[in-house]
């Protein structure tokens, strides 16, 4: 693409000769000839001439470049963008593959793609350009909306609603059944039925080897917008709201309520039944046990407010230093007790805490 | 079903109307007409009549209802049991699929059902009623029991034994190799063969995307009863005792021996070559580091008695108390050691830990 | 095979018949008749008597034995080379199945062996001696070397490079998107093309369920020599030095940089961006929240030297012998207060930490 086109297409300012031919994006040390790199710390400008680069998204206001450039007030974002318009996913061919078992009953509409080796049972309906890759399973009356990708090896059960845009990543597992048992008169466990559904509103992506159960009756769902990282487990009847962002190996529990915008960071654990409000950011390995209003920054395994287990963290550390100050207190202690000894009594021995060892 | 009927099944006492259909089950909120709901907690009463259930499960004793009754003493147990009787899963058709590549020496019992897109090894034995879902993997000599259920996209590798009822979901890996690496005398690490199996015993359940591996020699066992949630890590000569419950993304490492009826919340970690006692609970996100015999909850990492851990969650938050508590008594010593200074040669320094930052 | 023969590949010292015939290996208790067996702990030796095996490794200068014993300086080393002599892994016969897709640009070297029911897609190289399970996916482009061993149900994305030696187990996902979204200027959530590479290079091994996703641009890399633990994540961008060690579900966050030998031991969580020199070891549930200079061993969340988390918990435990010296203090106090009492004018009151209850 001419620089000059992308320079409209981006809507950054041009800078130098526009003609120039861009293959490739690349970040500025990857760069070779005829790439596009970009530069968002203003430390990385003085990289900029010794990079092979073609040309180079840099911000407004930067000091100028020998290379030709587009200048923006977002870098990153400009660059992000130029991406998107470079690498379009491969555009599936529309079509069944004919090693495909497709049932009847099927519903496609316009253009969906469906690849090899996948089955898809009766009474599915699949939206227009959506595209299924190989070895894919779609269960029994489930519905996926249009310009869907559902990657190699993805499972979805019966009775499970995709919504539009959605993006499932290979060995995601999608409506398998909740975690539920109840003990009989006997004490015998016994495996409660688990009749619901999941529900995948719009936009929704759903990260490589994540599974997401089934509600127990109603629905699990996952709102508008959300991302989850790979290999996380979403419980039966937990309902995540709009707009979140969930990391890796977080584990939320049975009918859990998260709000909107929430951001759980990696390997979070949410306990059952608990609601946590909009706006909440819950930090690496942390553990919430109880309800979380709306807002905060959330840290440790209880979770407890970040500025609190900062002071806890603090504390711990203060510890040894506290010993210290009792020793220097005795000692002063022992000293006055001297001094006026011959008026007492029966002193205390002077035993000492910091002589003692942990237990 | 007519409610009669169902009142006969679930053994309750029937009140009102016997000759009504109940066409589904749902939450007391969700129920539309035709509809069977139950109540558990009598604050939820109140909402009863203002539901669209048409008949509800309620406690034996509670105050009288204008809808037909079922009375029972444990009203969620014989929803439940209801489901059950409602929500029988898809009998799959017996028989193979024509596209499962099934070898000439397996040996099917009566009515299994093999989905399409399958693999069955030789030597593998499949059990009565057992239904092999689509996609399915079932190595070399590995041996299935009666009224077993694999879901789709689930992988078993070879020489692994499955009892009866046993339920594996999507995405589970059985038997794949233990981590077991050796160094040899040029320092290289090479990897240990991993010979042995896997045994899954009797009414065994395992979720989505959960990895057990074989043991190096021997077997990595799981006992009958047990029930594994979704992506849980289970390694080489793993003894899981029976009727445990072992909740996500929890991992056991290298031959861990755990009792009988033996609760570990999600996200538990235990370090190898540790053994748990019956009847032991093992709280979320612990890691269990040392021996644990039977009996007790266990919190933390490293684990603890549930009554140590609160103690030393309580202790620290005590911290910044004890530091208040230093500084008065620094004050009161200072006071002292003015009133009798004129006796007293070298005070020390009124250094005061209060004063002092965390490190 | 000979126990003679045996003795001479494994480089042991023979003594007693060697003309018996061994047809097993079995640990010290399982062992049959005809097994071999070892001894690593001379607490075992007492037991070798009583075991079946017909002739046993142990280590050179044990008390002599019954039976037949191959002598060596590391018993279990040479053991576990003659588990590598008895249980080669099944030699796949070479060739295609006919069920599998392979696309008519792919490249095959010598004696690959490709199972049912498998998609290899355009352009993909596989060399020689490989074996590609049942129910495999190998994307466009992607190069695999020789002698590796793809399980079934692996997923392979596209771009993905693959060493010589490589071992892959069921279920993992190699190459999947990463992670990455970026506002707009409305604030709108968008998708950063993933669009990088992954590289596995020789001898690495993967465990099953495990994801690495795709560099956002460039690779991601696992260098020569690491084994990787089941239900790992590992994110886009990620370099993991050579021999490493990750045990299962731990989680690496994106652009994280590891050096050589290391190792995470489970659920170990790194964050994005870290750096990890050479030979560190972070113990079970760590969280590495900052870059960790070369060697050592860190615990803890967030993970601190081995050290200095142990004197943390030493000295959380020691805040009740804390409690107990501020009131012996407060008392001691008090007496001297009360004896020169006269002298004061206005004593603070005597208020005890010790009676204030934790927050």
């Amino acid at each position: 693409m001419q620089l000059r086109e992308l320079a409209e297409k981006l809507r950054c300012r041009l800078v130098g000769d526009g003609e120039i031919e861009v293959h490739h994006l690349a970040s500025l040390h990857e760069a070779g000839e005829g790439d596009l790199a970009f530069v968002v710390n203003p430390r990385d400008l003085p990289k900029l001439e010794a990079s092979k680069a073609a040309a180079v998204i840099i911000r407004e206001g930067s000091p100028p470049c020998s290379k030709p450039t587009l200048l923006t007030n977002d870098p990153y974002l400009a660059f992000v963008q130029a991406l998107r318009l470079f690498y379009t996913p491969d555009r599936a061919m529309p079509g069944i593959h004919p090693s495909s078992i497709v049932h009847e009953s099927v519903r496609l509409a316009e253009d969906v793609a469906i690849g090899p080796l996948s089955v898809v049972e009766a009474d599915v309906t699949i939206g227009r350009r959506s595209v299924v890759g190989a070895q894919v399973y779609i269960g029994k009356g489930s519905r996926i909306g249009a310009d869907c990708r559902l990657y190699p090896q993805v499972m979805v059960r019966e009775d499970v609603e995709i919504g539009d845009r959605v993006i499932i990543h290979s060995g995601a597992v999608i409506g398998s059944d909740g975690f539920g048992y109840l003990r009989d008169e006997q004490g015998v466990r016994i495996k409660i039925p688990q009749v619901g559904r999941v529900i995948l509103e719009d936009d929704v992506e759903i990260g490589a080897n994540v599974t997401i159960d089934r509600a127990t009756m109603g629905a699990t769902r996952i709102k508008r917008g959300t991302k989850i990282d790979n290999l996380v487990q979403i419980a039966h009847n937990v309902v995540v709201g709009e707009d979140g962002v969930i990391a890796a190996l977080s584990g939320i529990s049975g009918s859990v309520k998260i709000g909107d915008r929430v951001t759980l960071a990696g390997q979070v654990g949410i306990v059952d039944h608990v609601e946590i409000g909009d706006d909440v950011t819950v930090g690496a390995q942390a553990g919430v046990a109880k309800r979380i209003p709306s807002g905060g920054v959330f840290l440790g395994s209880p979770a407890v407010p970040h500025l609190a287990f900062k002071r806890s963290v603090a504390a711990v550390n203060r510890i040894p230093q506290l010993l210290m100050a009792l020793k220097r207190i005795e000692a002063r202690l022992a000293s006055l007790e001297g001094a006026i000894g011959k008026r007492r009594d029966t002193p205390p021995p002077p035993q000492s805490v910091s002589e003692a060892g942990p237990r």
